[in-house]
């Protein structure tokens, strides 16, 4: 078994929440003076560990082994979500550098990507790794929590610009692990304390836009509105009674946001909108769910009074993971806590399902205490970081060689 | 019979709606520099029609007769909504302007007031007139519309600061009428060309606030979410359900604004909020509405998994308009338009309920096209436009005496 050492592992699992600390939690936003420095220390103690680091022209930050490989890419992400937690993307990354500290030698190469919090764009960092994302793209995007700041202009102030972006060869690598907090409260509820995802859900999102006509609310007769707020809740209060029966076991279906147009207290709403989407890992019954929703949109605008109109926003595939990796992570967990893992589909989307494009993937989860995340009461029990990141190492261990002696 | 120029009275009306032209509509915010050009020309027209006039320090517009009276008041409002349209509260300005010069040597004030529309506060115009308007109120307001402007820097911009704001002597008035625009659709719906109102409705408004927990949209099952968008959905669609059976015949209610927390597509909501007004002209159907709204919503908080708490916002006493200004003006419309008009109740507030509490008061309705108001479609055919200024004119000639000859 590999050999971690859980005081240096929190040490500076802590030592990363500096960097943005906001009360008990991190806010440290892509590209923010926060994220740099973060993403500087955090280069510091790849290279004291012996990697060749590089932060690229996206902000990944690349440690790689002198190990001609085939290598182990192991990593997550360092930037938070506005006012967020202390571990999402932060355990990973640590554990990456606690498993090249602990297995010296072995060809593990360690990526801090950017932005899968999406502050920009959709994982920026992963898909530049993997030769996804184009100049034309990154011309495009700018910061969604407003302040209309370009995504260059944000490079050019993190001192990113002109810097190439790395693409990583795939044959360099047999594969990617990323460990995360679980983010709900599967384990903690079993009580169990790591979870191998076996998948990553699809995430189909839509918006639902309803048209009817703006009035005066007080002198307008209920007979005679077409009140775009009124129809929105009427189609709102049927999907949350049909989507139980059309969804899986493990689905789930959201409505993030409702506005009426123009939002006054005396005004008849004209117009309204919602974002709804929903998650599985089975194409079948994300299939089953888009028809259902197709089919309810259709009625309510056949029956009117309100025109209802369904725009696709954007559907991912759900992500398979390989089942090789799930087995060393697997036998890693068994050894390490007999009983204690369970087998899971991931419902948040990760790093991991961009890298599964070029290369296997899987992913290990530790337990959320109360299920909680992008929240700063964001938590996980001291014993499972420890526990995690050691079953980390195992599976590394296992699935990497040891270099040859050097020629001398 | 009075006999008004409808010519002239077209052609004011036509002029009026030139400051601050919007497309086929206007936009005059209250203390505007376009609502500024059009209270100083409207109070020229006054002074030309043989009023002492003056503007005062809200900014109302008053012409006086010389006549010792007792008077008649007749008024509304000059600013439009923003984007509006081009007769409501013009149109009753200018028939008073037409009716004070049909009948000279009557007792006849005319009134402009300020803000009816509410972009800084509520009905401040008659309010300060009738003296129910105190300096801290005008100390807190601000502009509703955003930017932040206090009412005292708009008043003093609009060269207002250090004027008097008269209080009008309720003993000089024998009561007010105001004419406007219905902003339904009844007249039109039922051929009519006139509407006596019988009594302008209440209006009780509330915010409902739904509490739950924020959590992500992936990671947190289905069976242990408290969703407080999912709340609000179920507790609207049960008001748009129960409603109907509450109300009376002639009750309108609205869902005018909901807002998710933080309102974000891989969100679960964690707080909630709806708007909800309804109104009635008789204060048991309006009890009965608020009883029904008050179980509902402890039903909803009992059942959770949310926390629903109702507030108050306002609750307005419905004004009965004065039986015999009623009377006047039913018998005028009679006798210029037999069988075309209808009492009926105001759905919308209006200045009349503010003067209503200090002297006899009572409204004219002529059609609105399409019952389309607040809209830069709001309209009425020309003909309505001129019967309804012959009725009031008719209404102000029989209410009031012409002064005596002149001591010479």
């Amino acid at each position: 078994m590999a050999r971690i050492d859980p005081d240096r592992l929190l040490h500076d699992l802590r030592r990363l929440a500096d960097f943005g600390r906001w009360r008990t939690g991190v806010h440290r936003p892509t590209y923010s003076p926060d994220d740099m420095a973060a993403r500087a220390w955090f280069a510091g103690r790849l290279e004291a560990a012996g990697l060749g680091v590089e932060i690229d022209g996206i902000g990944n930050v690349i440690g790689r082994s002198r190990h001609p490989g085939p290598a182990l890419l192991i990593g997550s992400h360092i930037e938070t979500q506005p006012q967020g937690g202390w571990l999402d993307g932060a355990l990973g990354v640590i554990y990456g550098l606690e498993v090249a500290r602990a297995l010296p030698g072995r060809p593990i190469d360690i990526a801090a990507w950017a932005d899968e919090e999406g502050h920009f764009g959709s994982f920026l960092g992963s898909r530049s790794a993997t030769g996804v994302l184009d100049e034309a793209e990154i011309g495009r995007a700018e910061n969604k929590h407003g302040g209309g700041i370009s995504l260059r202009d944000a490079l050019a102030e993190a001192g990113l610009a002109g810097r190439t972006r790395a693409v990583l060869p795939p044959d360099r690598y047999l594969g990617y692990l990323e460990a995360h907090i679980e983010q709900g409260d599967e384990l903690e509820s079993a009580e169990l304390r790591l979870g191998v995802v076996t998948s990553i859900v699809g995430i189909w999102q839509y918006r639902l836009r309803f048209e009817g006509i703006q009035n005066h609310a007080g002198t307008t007769r209920m007979a005679i509105r077409r009140d775009a707020g009124a129809a929105l809740v009427r189609l709102a209060a049927a999907i949350a009674e049909e989507f139980p029966r059309l969804a899986g076991p493990r689905s789930v279906w959201t409505v993030g946001r409702i506005t009426l147009e123009p939002g006054a207290a005396s005004i008849v709403p004209g117009g309204a909108e919602m974002l709804f989407q929903f998650r599985d890992a089975d194409p079948a019954v994300l299939a089953r769910m888009e028809q259902g929703l197709e089919r309810m949109v259709a009625e309510a605008d056949a029956a009117g009074p309100c025109r209802v109109v369904l725009a696709v926003l954007s559907r991912s595939t759900p992500k398979v993971m390989d089942p090789g990796l799930q087995a060393a992570l697997t036998a890693a967990a068994a050894a390490r806590a007999p009983g204690m893992h369970r087998m899971m589909p991931s419902g948040a989307g990760h790093d991991a399902q961009i890298l599964a494009a070029r290369m296997p993937a899987a992913m290990l989860f530790v337990p959320s205490i109360g299920g909680i995340s992008h929240h700063i009461a964001e938590d996980t029990a001291e014993a499972d970081i420890v526990l995690g990141c050691a079953v980390l190492a195992d599976a590394a261990e296992a699935l990497t060689q040891l270099a040859a002696p050097a020629h001398s």
